[in-house]
């Protein structure tokens, strides 16, 4: 393909989105009856152009709508564009003689909830792809209320799908070249560490260390889908602090975190990195969710980087443990909790433990090994670990490889995890038979430090002292 | 949006694109149990990274396949890749009991031949979309022959339906700046008036008074799907010739052309143009057939001309009459036709009549009613005219203007239309109007002296002389 | 010419730069001295390939000396790289002689200061244009203390004036999907009305009745070198704070200003605007002083928008009117002036004056009229108009068109002209005229109210009351 | 840099010259005189924006002068626009007494001819720049005829090694997705081997093996400066027709081509290859002679090359030997050469004799040897080898490294070098080290190969038998 003949694709629609977008909606505040009328007419247009017309109304009907109108229209959407039942069973009798392909296509087609083809009909308007994707994000905000709309959310899941195959997401690199208008939804989107302004955003983004890859889409141009902040570093980064503050810093790799040794060296070239670290995924589109780009994103940054960079040999996250610090708390409340374990852990209660070294050693020797077990033994429902960061990485065949004790010292790190940070490593010859192991058997892959600590968990458990 | 940040986009995956579109293949010839084995693996992995690789390997080969062993999978695709009757069943049984959403849904989803999800897989390698869209065309060769793989047709007409809305499509402007490797395709792809070589192409695009736009979708990269070739004109262009020989013309507006006065004027810049005459509409990907993309286009097209040329008054095609040549045969095999008639048509026979002025008036005066009469009047069995180019621009809204005599000198123009062209009128104002009545009545939009010239077919046919 | 592929043209070239533009400099300290022999080694070399090396060694060294070592390095310029008297004296005896063409071509040769062959092979080293400038930069700073280095100015000035010759320059509109790493040059050069940050920045630029636009030059890549904020208006706009603070505003034409109504009008679209005010106009780099832009740019500019915007009526500036305070408080601190004035702008000395109604009427009455005076009839010794930004826009062709009352009520406005803003209007159809009228005879082009009001001034200056 | 920013910039300046470049000049034919009159009012005018006019209409005239009137105008621009000699003599008088920098600054402005600010004045209008190179190109096709105009030249050559510095110029690959509007001057300027039509440029281009580059200049848009062909090859090329006719070929490095043994290994994908092959080095506008691109184009190429693949080794032209066959003649006329070398050469005269196999063993042991003596030896009045190609790439650095017997057996090759290639070498490290030998002493570097060559030469002139 011509990269540069590509480039200049997008411009007459692009630009023309651009007013388009900005253009203030009439103030009239239509009602659902109305919307319910436009598609009507939008369903029974023949699907060529005056449908591009009637779609860009139903839709800049649909944003004028209040939240109760909204609500009224999916209600609607539920009841009035469904499939017919006359036509289904008609074609499920037919089926059901012949059994053969065309009955079967004919009985698909009758199955098929006519809303499917409105959506495919709004997605005519300039514009239709993203204003359908905050569409599913209204819908997914009344979901919980609502359960009777799930339906439409198969719909839009079903088509959405197809549309963001990952075969049309397009990568991109972030940077401080990125236009302005890109660099503020970054801002806006960043997730797991909050970004508090632009000087926050440049010390992030704007060193020789660092990538930011984000995935778009062409036809909701230039919203990012997904993004992710790369550091490079020399070994394996064990905290986020110096990361989120722009300090280029590196720790010998292999050592034992436990150690709390954080030898720094500073990197003064990209060349001189050998660890990429993944410190931040984001999702950006609440519209999309359950359409899943975060696994293409890190295996195509992954392949990006080693080509930028080859002498880079480990691809890491740093990553958060959400939801460990209330686990800890259950086991603390657990009257089982052996009383010696019980002691342990009665530190935390001291308001700035982490600064009384004594302290901080006593609590380090409990929690690491607790930590371990919650993120290795402890399961959901189906079998897969308590801890969604985990069943993320390791469902894309990563290994948990370290738990790094203070490694997140903001309130909100302590609050959400103690303190803790992992690093799960993608060791790209293990990515394939580690992502099948745990497909198969939910068999979570981890190193052997975390793994021995797992032991001294049960030991721990059993009221075996920490050392 | 924002144009030029989407512009660039694509580098990376486009770049890469190119290099694994040019790669050899393997040596190998595979068979197709190799293909259904990948197919069946692709559908068992969990759709995430591991699926790309087992995409592009399926793909990789099918590319290898043989003509026969292509056959041989779509007759597997047919038979091992439907939806397992066991669950539709029960599915309909749930659905029967409930008749809500969610039971439909479920019903739905049981009916979907798992090809669909197949080709989505498919989709998720480097090319995918291209390569399904070439695997389509295969699959199309054999329909005739093998009418029973039609189901397979069925699932990717709806999933292109689906990738290839309108909302992805973008619009590209085609000139002699274009890269070569776009424009070899344009000379490839050319179907109604053929390109013979790069000087020729030039002579079409590289002047002040031609345009050519060309749709693209960002998944097939630099693979045009249509395009439409313009010139502009003072005066509504009657004939091709000159058009073809790059001579820039123009000829008075509201002449009737049955005089067959062709005053010629340079138009020496574009700004003195008040018509843009389309005189080319070629698809190019035969594996969309059914996928609509021409009524888009040209209303896309006549949207950038009037924004650039805001003094462009008539949007027109100059179009062939493909059929009517063997019409007008059966007409003169026909016993029936008054033998005032079948004099007048007798000239035919006569080699190089047009140069013949006495026997061409002859037979201008019987044709062009006979033509008239066979565009408005003549239908196929859905009602609709029986001349393909004619539904096509009646269905996009526009009116038969005029019917223009030894328009097309060529040796392909005479045998397929008696040399006849006919210029169909887009009015900006009637459009909608007219499309309507088409598709609701199956009125023909025609102008009073395209009428009246069907009038006098009808006497004609009653053996009144010809004037 | 075809843009989209000069679009590509830099690539190479500049993603190489980048690069290079970031390393750290060695740590070495270095004196003149070595500078001095790198640019000897850099003169004696052929000027062919190894110079680039040479060119970039020199470069590199000059951004490490300290101030003072830059200091003697220019002195060693001034001394060591000057032209032979030598080979001056033999050619002008040999132009003194024969008095031809190749004589004066000897002679001019001979006498080229070596500096200009030197700087132009420093030119030769990647982003060496851009560190001449810094370097000019640097000697424009010792010029006061150091006049004997001017001759090294000038040489500068004579490659710069070839170099930065308007036919290299591109114009480049700015605005919010501008890279952010252009955006903070525009915050950090904006010298008119400073940005305070972002958000202030996006009020200024990110709106659809806001324009930018700045000259670029290839070889200093992403550096712009003159900018200008442009705010469309219904229309003239006579106050500054609306526009900064981000307020679509716009005010009847024609009204006098003096009466102080400002009734404003929002405009919603760019398209409803009549006029075109700009508002501020930065140079960017200091060592391009007396390389003249801002003449170009405003015309550039007039015909972007008027080629965007065909509606636009009026081209015209809000302009501070820098010295006018200074020039008004000599006036009261002469003894000559009549005591009635005298006594009238007494009221400049309360605090917070311009909220006193009874007082700014009667400051107006008198200070408008002083400011006509000062516009129109204050010379320098050139006899040009003492007011510097006067002189940039008359110079340029338009006209002195109002004199707005509280036009900056900023503390900077106060404090440099009193709270006046002028309008200078570019008529097209009188640019040329007046330009020539100017330059010629140094006419000062004026609206008929402006006229009026100096001589009112002159009124004033005899006694006469202020109404 | 930004590159993607920058890739922007051209836009508003390219596309309006697109519509400039191609409209019609009006039909008047002026005289000289006009455009000295217009040329004066340039001077005259400020520089400043009515400068731009002026110049675009002075150039308009110039180009619409007849060859006659050209030369006239050379004639006027020669008398009229030199420097006056009263200022000359007063600004020699005050630099003769204090020389200081001050007054050899006016001294060297007051010997500045008018011509060369009237050519920065030209250099004002909308592709100013290429109507310059232009006027140059007219110029020295007059220069032989009328040797007094060569001071005008003398000042286009100062103001473009200006203009053009290497600093300016922008590197691109050319290649299939090259715009055809490009693509077509290449075919127009390829000066060493011919190329016939698209079907041939593409045969040289569009291959995984291919690579061609250019240089560009901003200010002259989509024209190339120079540009080189490449081909990627395993092993030193010795034969140009099978890299002409597209075969992927290669040889096996180190080998003796004295044996002729040919072994052929093609190359199927980029990475194999250990070898670059420049084969073709072309001048692209005559208007910029003297003004020496060549030498940087190979130095970025190499390093552009050497970052794609890593894996290459050897950077080789294969150059022809013009002159050659011309000098081999002269030597045969020469009535000092010994018999036995004259009998071996007569062979030459036998039509087809390189198809005869004894004629052409015979031959090569004779000329090949005559060949290195020639490019070794032979030397013009400078002291440097008698072959302009040899010059060219023994100054860039390179070693003369073999010479290849029936390297280019097309009816060209045999005329002018009787059929034989030279391969020059580029070795990295030695590059500066040879140029330096070579600008300083003359030294010729070579391989070893061709040093036994000259050798067997000096035997062979003293009448030894070439075996």
């Amino acid at each position: 393909m011509n990269m540069l003949f590509l480039q200049e694709l997008f411009n007459n629609i692009t630009q023309r989105d651009a007013l388009l977008r900005r253009r203030q909606p009439e103030n009239l505040t239509p009602d659902h009856g109305q919307l319910v009328n436009a598609c009507h007419r939008l369903l029974e247009s023949d699907g060529e152009a005056s449908s591009i017309a009637l779609a860009s109304r139903a839709l800049a009907i649909y944003q004028r709508l209040s939240a109760a109108e909204k609500s009224s229209f999916f209600a609607r959407l539920t009841a009035d564009f469904a499939a017919d039942p006359g036509p289904i069973d008609a074609a499920y009798l037919a089926y059901l003689e012949v059994r053969d392909n065309q009955s079967l296509q004919r009985l698909f087609e009758a199955c098929e909830p006519r809303r499917q083809e409105l959506f495919r009909r709004l997605n005519l308007a300039s514009d239709g792809t993203y204003e359908l994707v905050k569409m599913r994000e209204d819908l997914l905000g009344l979901l919980r209320e609502q359960p009777e709309l799930a339906p439409i959310d198969d719909d839009f899941a079903h088509l959405f799908g197809s549309w963001f195959n990952r075969g049309f997401l397009m990568l991109k690199r972030i940077d401080w070249n990125t236009p302005a208008s890109i660099l503020e939804k970054i801002i806006r989107y960043e997730a797991v560490h909050e970004i508090q302004d632009w000087d926050d955003l440049r010390r992030r983004l704007d060193a020789r260390d660092r990538r930011c890859f984000a995935f778009f889409h062409p036809a909701i141009g230039d919203e990012p889908l997904i993004f992710v902040e790369v550091a490079l570093h020399k070994g394996l980064p064990s905290r986020i602090q110096p990361i989120l503050s722009g300090e280029s810093s590196g720790e010998s790799f292999g050592e034992s975190s436990g150690e709390s040794r954080h030898t720094k060296k500073a990197i003064d070239e990209p060349e001189d990195a050998d660890t990429a670290a993944f410190f931040g995924i984001s999702n950006c589109q609440t519209g999309l969710r359950g359409i899943s780009f975060g696994n293409f994103l890190i295996k195509q940054v992954v392949q990006e980087l080693s080509q930028e960079l080859p002498q880079l040999k480990y691809f890491v996250t740093l990553s958060p443990v959400p939801g460990f610090a209330q686990w800890l708390q259950e086991q603390r409340d657990d009257e089982q909790l052996p009383s010696s374990l019980h002691k342990s852990l009665k530190g935390l209660e001291t308001p700035g433990w982490h600064q009384d070294k004594a302290l901080e050693e006593q609590l380090k020797a409990a929690i690491r090994p607790l930590a371990a077990r919650y993120l290795v033994e402890e399961k959901n429902r189906h079998g897969l670990p308590l801890n969604p960061v985990a069943r993320f990485h390791l469902g894309n065949g990563a290994e948990l490889h370290r738990i790094n004790w203070l490694g997140d010292i903001s309130e909100k790190g302590f609050k959400q995890a103690a303190g803790l940070m992992v690093n799960y490593l993608y060791v790209l010859d293990d990515i394939e038979r580690n992502h099948e192991n745990y497909t198969a058997k939910a068999t979570v892959a981890c190193s052997n430090e975390v793994r021995d600590l797992a032991k001294r968990a049960r030991k721990l458990a059993k009221g075996e002292t920490t050392k």
